[in-house]
Order: C-alpha cells, then sequence, then structure tokens
C-alpha cells in the first residue's frame, strides 16, 4: 500500500553527482520519499509507471534529456528538469507533449535559492538603479564567459529598468581592450573572473548618488541545488498545472 | 504668475548640511522649483502661505519637527520628512491633524533608495533564508550601536521569514562575551563596525545550504539621500491622499 | 634501493578527512612519497624505522599527537603537526626532547596559506592603520567564538602597530550588548558571524581618513590545508635545523 | 626668528582641490607649518626663498610641475609630487638636477596609504599565489581604463611571483569579447567597472587550491591621500638624501 503522504519521486541520473545529492535530500525529507533510481540506459517508462512516481527529478545529459521528458508527460509523470541543452526544436516537442497531456514542466537553469533571488533582487533595484554591472568569479575550468546566469541577470536588469535611463557613460579616453568588459543585454558591462577556490559566486553593483547597492551569490558546491529541487517537489501541482514549460524556479516562489 | 508645471517646494532648515543639499537638488530639477526657504526662528506659516508652497522638506531638529509639520498641515502643504525625534504623543497629534486636514505626511528614517531596497529584500529572501546576520559598519563618531537602520532591518527580516524556521544555533561552548553581536528582534545577530572612512554601510548575509547570500549598502556621503527626496516629492499625491503617516520611502515605491 | 630524490613522508591519522586528504597530495606530488601510513592504534615506531620515513604528518587529536611527536623525534623524524590541542606540559617535553635530538618540530594551526598571509598582512598593515576591526564567518556547527584564527589575528594586528596609537573609539551611547563585538588583543573588536553556507572565512577591515583597507581569506574546504602541508615538507630542513618548536607556517615564508 | 621645531612646507597648487587639503592638513599638524602658498602664475622662487621653505608639496598641473620641481631643488628644497604627467625628457631633467644639488624627490602616483599597501602585499601574495585578478570601481567619469593603479598593480604582481608559475586558463571556448577583461602584465587580467556611488576601490584575489585570498582598498574622497603626504614630510631626509627621484611613497615606508 502507499503512503499517500508521501510524494513519491523518481530520480534520472541517479548516479551521478548530482542524482546522487538528490537521492539523498529526497530520501531525508519527511515528506518525499524515492520511489525510483534510473540511470542512463535504463528504462525510465517501466520504472515510473512500476513505481507509481509523481515526479521526476532529472540532472542527465543534453542527449538524454528530451526523450526523458516525453517519457515522463506520457506517464502522467511531472518533469523537474536541471538538464541544460535542450534545442528549440525539443522544446517545441515538450511544448506540444505538455499540451497534449495537460501537464506542465519546470526547466530551471539554477536550482540555487539563492542566485535566483539575486535575479529578482538584481530586476526590482533595476528601476531605481539603472546603472549596474555584473562581476562572477568561477573556478578556471569554466568553459564559457560569461556565464549563463550573468547573461540571465543582466536580462533581467534591462527588463527591469521600466524606462529608467542609465547615465551615458563615455567609452574610456584612454585604455586596453577588454578592460570594459563584455557587454551584455541593456548595455549591462559583465566581468567574468576565472580562478582557483572559486565554485560559482557573482555579484551585481548599481550606482546611484553617492551610494552603491550589491547583491552577491556564493556557492560552496553544488549541494546548494537541493533546497531548490525540494521546493519545486512540493509545489509540483502549479507546475502541473501549468500544462506547458515553466522557466526558472522564480515562476514557483511569491 | 506660477508656473503650474512645477512642483512647489519648501524647505525647512534649509541652511543645514542636509537642507543645503535639498535646496540644491530640487533647484536642479526641471520639474520642481523652490517655492521658499525657512530656518529655525522665521515664520514658516507665512512664508508656506505666501510661497504658495505645495510640499515642504523638513531635516530639523527632533525639537522643531513637530510645529513644522502642524503648521505644514494646516496650511494645507504636503510635509516631507527626514527628521527623528518625534515623540508618540507628537506622532498623535499629526495623526490627528492628518485626519483634520485630510493630508498625509511621509516621515522616512532613511531617504537612500539603496539602504530602502536593502531591507525590502532583506524581507523578501527571509522566507527561503531564515539564517541571517547583520553586519553594519559607521564613522568612528556615530552615537548608537547597532545603527537604527540594522535594528529595522532585522525587524523587517523577522517579519519576512512568514514561518520559515532558523536553525538553532548553539551559544559557543568557548568564547568571549559580545563575539556573536547584539541580538536583534528575531534573534538576528547584528555587529557593529566603528572605523573611520567609513560614512554609513550595512550588509546583511543570509547562510543555507552550500551557498550565501549578501545584499549590501555602501553610503559615500549625505548626497544619497537625495535622489529619495525627489522621488518623495514626484509622488506627492499618494503621501497626500493617505491623510495619515506614511512611515518609510518603501511606501512609495511599487 | 631508495628514489634518493623524493622525500619520505609518513602520515599519522592516514584514514581521517585530513590525513586522507594529505595522502592524495603527497603522492601526487613529483618530488615526495607517502612511505607509510598509519591509524591510531598501529606501531608508529615500527611503521616509521621500516619506512626510512624523513617526515611525519601529524593531523590526530589532542590525545595521540604528544606521543606521535616524540616517538618521531626518537626516530630521527621532522614532525609536521597540524593536530591542535597539545598542553603546556606536553609542549615542554616535546621541547626537552627537540633539545635531545637535536631536530625541529613544526606546528601550525592553519595550514591555509592564504590565512597565513592574512595575518601576516594584518600585522604590517597596523603600523600605518593602528585601527581594525575582525570579522569571521564560520559554519553553524562551529563550537568557539571568536575562532582561534580571530584572536591569533588581533595578537598580529596588536603586535603590529609598533606604537602607532588607535583612536580611543568611545562606547556607543546607546546601544545593546554586544554590539561592538568582543573585544581581542589590543582592544581590537572581533564579530563571529555563523551561519550554513560558510566553512571558514575572515576578514580585517583597517579604517583611516577617507579609506579603507579589508583583507579577506575564504575557504571552501580543508582541501585549502594541503599547498601548506607541502610548502613544510619542502622546507624541511629549515624545521628540523631549528631543533625547537616552530609555531605557525610563517616561519618557512620568506 | 624661525621655530626650528617644526617643519617648514611650502604649497603649490595651494588654491586647487588637493592644495587645499595640503595647506589643511600641514597647518593641524603639531610638527608642520605651512611656510608658504603658491599658485600658477606667483613667482615660486622668490617665494621658497623667502619663507625659507624646506619641503615643496606640489599638485598642480602636468604642465607645470616640472618647472617646479626644478625651481625647487635649485632653492635646496625638497619637493613632494603628487601631480603625474611628467614626460620621459622632463624625467631625465629632474635626474639631472637631482645629481647637480644633491637633491632627492618624492614622485607619488598614489599617496593613499591604503592603495601602497595593497600592492605591496599584492606584491608579497604573489610568490603563494600566483594565480590573481585585479577588480576596480571608479567613478563615471574616469578617462582611462583600467586605472593606473591597476596597471600597477598587475607589474607588482608579476613581479611578485618570483618564479611561481599561474595555471595556464584556457580562454573561453564560448563567450563574448571582453568579458576576461584586460590583460596587464604577467597576462593578469583587468576588470574595470564604472559606476556613479564610486569615488576610487580596488581589489585583488588570488584563487588557489580551495581558497581564495582578496585585498581591497576603498576610497572615500581625496583626503585619503592626506596622511601619506604627512608621511612623506616627515621623513624628508630619507627623500633629500636619495639625490634622485623617489617613485612611490612605499620607498619611505618600512
Amino acid at each position: 500500500m502507499l503512503n499517500e503522504a508521501l510524494l513519491r519521486v523518481a530520480v534520472s541520473g541517479a548516479s551521478g553527482r548530482m542524482g546522487r545529492q538528490v537521492v539523498d535530500a529526497v530520501s531525508t525529507s519527511s515528506d518525499l520519499m524515492v520511489a525510483a533510481c534510473i540511470d542512463i540506459g535504463g528504462d525510465l517508462g517501466a520504472a515510473l509507471s512500476e513505481s507509481k512516481a509523481q515526479a521526476l527529478v532529472d540532472f542527465t545529459t543534453p542527449t538524454a534529456v528530451l526523450g526523458n521528458i516525453l517519457t515522463a508527460l506520457d506517464a502522467g509523470v511531472v518533469p523537474v528538469v536541471g538538464t541544460t541543452g535542450l534545442t528549440a526544436q525539443g522544446t517545441e516537442q515538450v511544448r506540444l507533449k505538455c499540451a497534449q497531456t495537460g501537464i506542465g514542466v519546470l526547466i530551471a537553469p539554477n536550482f540555487a535559492l539563492g542566485a535566483v533571488l539575486m535575479m529578482r533582487f538584481a530586476s526590482e533595484a533595476a528601476r531605481y538603479f539603472p546603472d549596474a554591472e555584473i562581476v562572477e568569479m568561477h573556478h578556471e575550468n569554466k568553459l564559457d564567459a560569461p556565464s549563463g546566469t550573468a547573461l540571465l541577470t543582466a536580462k533581467r536588469i534591462a527588463d527591469g529598468r521600466c524606462g529608467a535611463t542609465p547615465i551615458a557613460i563615455p567609452a574610456a579616453a584612454h585604455g586596453l581592450p577588454g578592460a570594459r568588459g563584455a557587454v551584455g543585454e541593456g548595455e549591462i558591462p559583465i566581468h567574468s573572473v576565472r580562478l582557483p577556490g572559486f565554485v560559482a559566486s557573482q555579484f551585481v553593483t548599481y550606482g546611484g548618488l553617492g551610494q552603491t547597492l550589491t547583491i552577491r551569490h556564493d556557492t560552496l558546491d553544488r549541494s546548494s541545488f537541493m533546497p531548490g529541487v525540494l521546493l519545486a517537489l512540493r509545489r509540483l501541482e502549479i507546475i502541473r498545472q501549468a500544462a506547458d514549460i515553466v522557466y526558472g524556479l522564480e515562476n514557483l516562489m511569491e
């Protein structure tokens, strides 16, 4: 007999670095249980139906993620997805399947609640402080610069200005190329530091008359994603009822 | 003939340190004009009626502020007040006068927009990160510790938790008294640094699993109050129509 | 036959959390080799002589450390010790044995090179900036407040002033107890933040006319100790020839 | 009769923004006195000889500075110079005059003691942490990017490595131009933030295994230069006896 008090969670990529943490986090939560652990090569459809899973947490690979989402939706299971790399075409397929099944999907590029709040506040502050710059600091092996989070933050700031006009800061009369950073959306400069000793950190600084406001997020390790995963599972009905792709954890936070 | 396109602003304490900055800021704003400058000892009532002022900005003293507010309300002028130190009894008198005249008053302990946003974000983050500590840094001549802004921030964080429960961090088994700071509302520790080289700075740090989130505000000088004063003047109708005391600039910000 | 190009390192507490990292760090260094791994209960004396170890790295317990050091010295092996908790009496015994054997010992409370540099710079800055405060941030399970590193930093700052006189900052006229922190050596305030999401961080801020100087160290995890352990092993002759206790890694750094 | 206990200081550019502060700082120091105030157009030579000045503090313009230095040296007065913009040819003339007169000159690009210490520590840390990046933050009207201080800091870090080899961080596989900053000496990235609310701030972050070390300097206003000017005046004999150009305040600090 099922314990109906517990939400039944399947985990794909369960033996991967993130997957193991998800299994731990779910199994130590008194209102959740791990219904099934699946790895690449396993039969996800069978596992979902046998385990009577209600949610599927997916931290796998760009290749595997599309199939996993579609399989889950067909099985009536709500996908909570942290895997990045879904193509435009794959996105279209997911949308269609959501519409057919009437079930929504959460796709979140960043499950760290602190990063999500940083971006929300970054957007809210921009109306009063339209002048901002972003500095992000990551470990030395990161492949992209700026980070995806920094680019998204710039977009959120640009959107949040609501017509407030930034100062037109002139290009440096003397200088070296690159000093003023990359140009993000809304002409917001982004500076990318790459050093050992960082996992993932970012700050946004706003400048105004006689004052600055800074919002900073620092990550120690990937355990920082777990509270966000659990929050998504606890608000699963919001995702399910969206019957569409829900982009980003912020849609589940008041 | 009055230029009806310009809001007419009277300034009390006009030759004080803050007052001079208000006069400058108003007179260089294309939508505002300085209608009257009054100092302690001047006849505020006469000045307000002769100048046809619509707003009174008051940065004076705890002794002068109550009379100034009542005079302004009687003259149909909306007070925008940065002076602190109104007593409970004085507050009651102001409320009564607001009700009689149907005109509201803004009383704001901090006109720095960055500080107001810091407090707002501090409150919003607490629901997801109930564990927070406050570190505030001021110049060596500040008389109080913690600062009023720090105490208010603790209150906003405590209110913002919405039931989220902080970790019960045990008292240090070994230690020195004071190391863990003062206890603000919601058991939030507040640490007060006093050093030359600071004007007024504060950060709030939230801790969660594998991550921290920090919101910081730094002030260079009192010019940081001016954008907040101008914002209040531009949203004067919201204050007027409140027909009561409006506490804090945040009530004028969406 | 021994590879004489490699320094032979024994590790006590080898299966502990720190010990395992030491074994990894030594074995992946091209100029060092792990000669022996010993755990509590093992015969350290036999292991040292059989393995022809030249150095013993000890991260064990306050109970085990004294015996381990004495055994190593008797065996002609230089101890590199990160274990804390040696008593005054134990310290005396170690000194005596150093004198008898003509071999020195390194005892370092903190092997993180960044922390050692932070303390050195903290001391050097104090001559020009006698006014300083310390803020240290650790995880919520730390038992002491302030941290040992913070107390030591205060001592280093006080020593470094060389007669420069700090401002006599008056006690807050109004305030809450604890706001101004614990009082470290030289009347230097120390503020201890305890939050999840931190491992071990500390900053020292100096205030002067119109400026502040801040030195900050952040630790992600205990791997931060390894470069310091390797540096000590590579400068083993300095320790050996001291024929006494060498306190702190800073004595091995120019 | 001269008060021989007081050092006699002439100030050129005395009515400029920096000059006025120098006059204030000197006149409120119990061991110094203002002997003469000269502005552009005044007869510096006459003023120096009439006032029996021993030192000349010069914050003037790139055009005026060379003449002022030569005049002072001819009058037997030690120049303490904060003006930048001396040409290579002008530098040569100064050197020659120093040799002829046997009197030295201090030329310091930055009189903020905190900035000088930041650069010194930046250099000392590089031997143990060869991987570093610089982020500097200035007001929106600064003409150059990176700042002169940032470029000099990079040089000091590169010199301080003493053979320690930084990690070869690969170029970002994906990215935007400028994200990784300008390339300073030693391949050290420099990132320049330009926002209102800053005067002049800079931090250097070093990354190592599991840790970061950060050294930061923040300036509130130009008063931060005064302690450095006074320090130079109090160590005037070191400058005089150098009989050459002394570059940078650090040469006067142990």
